[in-house]
């Protein structure tokens, strides 16, 4: 199939390729011209067959709004716009609304896979009208990985693609934080001999078998303390999204919570809930606070009165 | 080579035909004369070439410490016990002093990989000194999985195979717990058409593929909303050892521990602690308890006051 | 000073008489005829001198946001609306915006103190700008306990006040469940004689006395071991909102967040996470699960491999 | 009463000052040779009456277990030690245990109010039976605070107060936690004007007033941003304990563990499970790590995919 493509960074970039690999015809806008097919969104939208499809892939939030806004004005009706960015789903019904009014389809499209994704296949889950999804599905086809999985339509309403991948992603943060604290044990405990070999050992025949288990003995194996990489974790909104929807639901969602809320901390220079403790230790017990002076040989005291 | 087998559930008895098929000779004993290969430990040990490898499979905790007492009375000087059931790492340590008393060698080996271990395989987390892995390394070369991975000489110190299992198990909680706490969002949000499709889907090409994504997956197709299984789940040791150990060496360990703490929930009737709760709430909010009687139509009351 | 109160349920009708008490003419309206004073808002409204001042004192969301929108058509530029009930404080600012177009003030005034406000007077924490303020602090006087504490003006933007209260909110879920976490161990745990002592005894000289801990003892010493209590606690919107505004603040709440969580189990009657927690054991370790079979006397099998 | 007081530190020095205001006649003894009124612990025992009553105030594990070793050899039938420190319970038992059989009586005592106890008195929980506790209780009556509470003969097992005073300790750690979460919120997010004020005025009327919030904002008063002070807090034995308790016993403990977890990640440096989730991101996404060369501007690649 013919279909425009919006946002050629590391990932639009490499599904372009993928695409075009697999036989489609591409036509890419990106702001910046050195990769970019043409020179504005109308020029692409010129170029399209019709009906014309086009898969936006630019940052979640006002960059996907506002290229959505503008396709609004430009696309007819009976085209198809497709979010494969990480809109949050309540956005998708929005923009999904807008487009109707103009009888515009949408369709919203959860991706997975980084940077190996050119190679080993996209995951995709979609949410929108089976009529929608029939326009795009040549281009689903190629994007996903070989086999029965990796492509589901999760379902007709706008936003269950992006439920359905924010929903992933919250699983994801809880999967690399379960790693890191067994890590984190056995690097402090003098046991075990060589942590990487046990981490590695744990690729075959182990319950906890898993690609994540693949990337990190990968790290590992390069740089067995992790010496180089400082603890350091940025978030990306499905956590948050997660949790939130979890919370409107009324569902627990303890480690999901608890390994955003260690990402959080761990973008800290120091923390202010602690700082807190420390005030409140210092006022009943007279614990000496780092920044203070020390109390000194006081030998006989206990801890925490 | 030829090694007896203590132990011959679920686990010992496909250890054994695995073994078996691999080409070694096992006599195994069970208090289950239907199973078992020799009447007593001692007719046990003296059906074994000198020198003698025992391998226990019995479970964790006194059974175990048990029957390593009595093999320390039996063989001799030379021999080789390899514990390869749950045992705690702090147990080997004493059990290994012991045999070491008399000249027995000692090998403690945290196995996984559950039923399905006797066809693919079971991952192999051992510790112990070389001489005494020399000893027991054929049957290890049988009973771990094909490939490169799933077997580790963990660490040289008793209780190094067992200390790296313990973790595996911990991690195992969490990362179950993860997909767990996803499932429920995605059960709860009426957004997904097909909950069992979109994980069925994650099974290839996303960051969150894994062998416990594939056995939830077989679980699901099965029952897709989990209506024949009561949310009740035993822990055994290891997730406990695993936070004590966390707690011992000041690793916090949040996602681990509330993984542990949802299962004690999840096989209480009712919670003491949210008993507490709605006490505090009746006493300051005059809020019905459940049990109480309600305090009627007071429509225009804040909830939490 | 006179004015006009809506919603005279448990918290109103007793502000209504604290108020008289203090030697305020308070005209009130409530849906229910039998407890109000005026048969309208705009009876109400007629029957207070200009500038008119209203405290509104109904459920958070619809219903207040409903009667703040029939106050802004029955008031006049000058007159004040105050929203003392447990309103988000994002609300707050869209109910300050649309009255100020008219030219009427608003003040959000959280109120703490449950049942005993009547009688040892009501924590208020409230946000606007000066001179609103002002017009209402005659009420806020005779509403407060005494001594220096118990009133703030917390800051001068709309929902200043019901963020305070928030955060206020937030913190009593997690002290209430550490105090409950601290219960349910001791009630455990065969060591303690008499748990209903020991929490008695802590009221004077410990780290911990409160006034939360007071309210438990006097439930304690009613049912010693809550057995007329069920453990099912609701949540109202303050500690949801607290935990959001964390998120969107990167703020790490691990115990706000989990005391929040163990609320929701509390209410549930069947735990879907930890149905599919016992669906992955039983897929691995053919591990029986509550409803189905048992597997039976498997002796020597190892718990969880 | 006459009895001896082994330990003059900061709260062994100030115990025997209120002892010896309420009539009593101290013996003390310290390391410390300033501060001691004997040279020996033989010259201690010596100087008490029959039956001796002495008091050990010494840091919990190997320094009090040593002490009371000592004391049993030194020490004659019918005499008493009471352990007034930290120990950890399960250490009564044992020391309770040797002590019995010379007939050498002992009761153990957690002890709370840490450096206002000299004022207000000091909290007491003890363990032991009837007729030792009979021995040492016109100390206990001196010691504690006025009132009611204060106080209280928490079992008659050895071990019963300490575990009363763990217990204590545990839901401070959560306590405190929940103020501090709770500020930190309040500090981020730019809609309260003076957190300090929002927190004084919490000290009467609410929900939350307790001593740890008294204790807070006389630090706020003091250091509104708490600038002075770093956020590191260390933690003495009972909070670990008393999760340990909370897992031998299947007591779900989320804000306690989270709580504890908290203070050993305020005093990391770098956050080695944060360097593995880091390195698990860097693997599958490309994300630059902090240490290592960033990735440029890739203005349209989604953040996580």
């Amino acid at each position: 199939m013919h279909l425009g493509l919006i946002g050629l960074g590391k990932m639009g970039g490499n599904m372009r390729t993928r695409l075009r690999n697999g036989g489609h015809t591409v036509t890419g806008y990106d702001r910046n011209p050195d990769v970019s097919d043409v020179g504005s969104l109308a020029e692409l939208v010129e170029a399209l067959p019709s009906p014309a499809v086009v898969w936006v892939m630019v940052p979640a939030g006002d960059p996907t709004r506002e290229t959505v806004a503008e396709l609004g004005e430009l696309l007819s009706e009976g085209d198809l716009v497709v979010d494969g960015g990480n809109s949050r789903w309540t956005d998708d019904q929005l923009n999904a609304e807008k487009l109707r009014e103009k009888g515009i389809g949408f369709v919203d499209c959860g991706v997975s896979g980084g940077i190996w994704g050119l190679e080993n296949g996209y995951a995709l889950m979609y949410g929108g009208a089976d009529d929608d999804v029939a326009k795009i599905l040549p281009a689903f086809e190629t994007l996903k990985p070989e086999g029965d999985s990796g492509m589901v339509h999760a379902g007709r309403k706008p936003g269950a693609g992006h439920f359905a991948k924010m929903v992933h992603n919250g699983i994801e943060y809880a999967m690399m934080q379960a790693y890191a604290e067994g890590w984190e044990l056995l690097e402090k405990v003098d046991v075990v001999d060589n942590v990487t070999e046990v981490f590695d050992s744990w690729r075959e025949g182990t319950v906890i078998r898993s690609w994540l288990l693949d990337l990190l003995v990968v790290a590992l194996k390069d740089d067995a303390h992790l010496d180089e990489i400082r603890g350091y974790a940025e978030d990306s909104g499905e956590g948050r999204w997660t949790v939130e929807a979890a919370i409107d639901n009324a569902v627990p969602m303890h480690v999901i919570a608890a390994s955003l809320f260690a990402r959080f901390t761990s973008r800290q220079d120091d923390s202010p809930a602690m700082k807190a403790v420390a005030a409140m230790r210092n006022q009943f017990g007279g614990h000496a606070t780092q920044a203070g002076s020390p109390a000194g040989g006081d030998s006989s005291a206990p801890p925490e009165k």
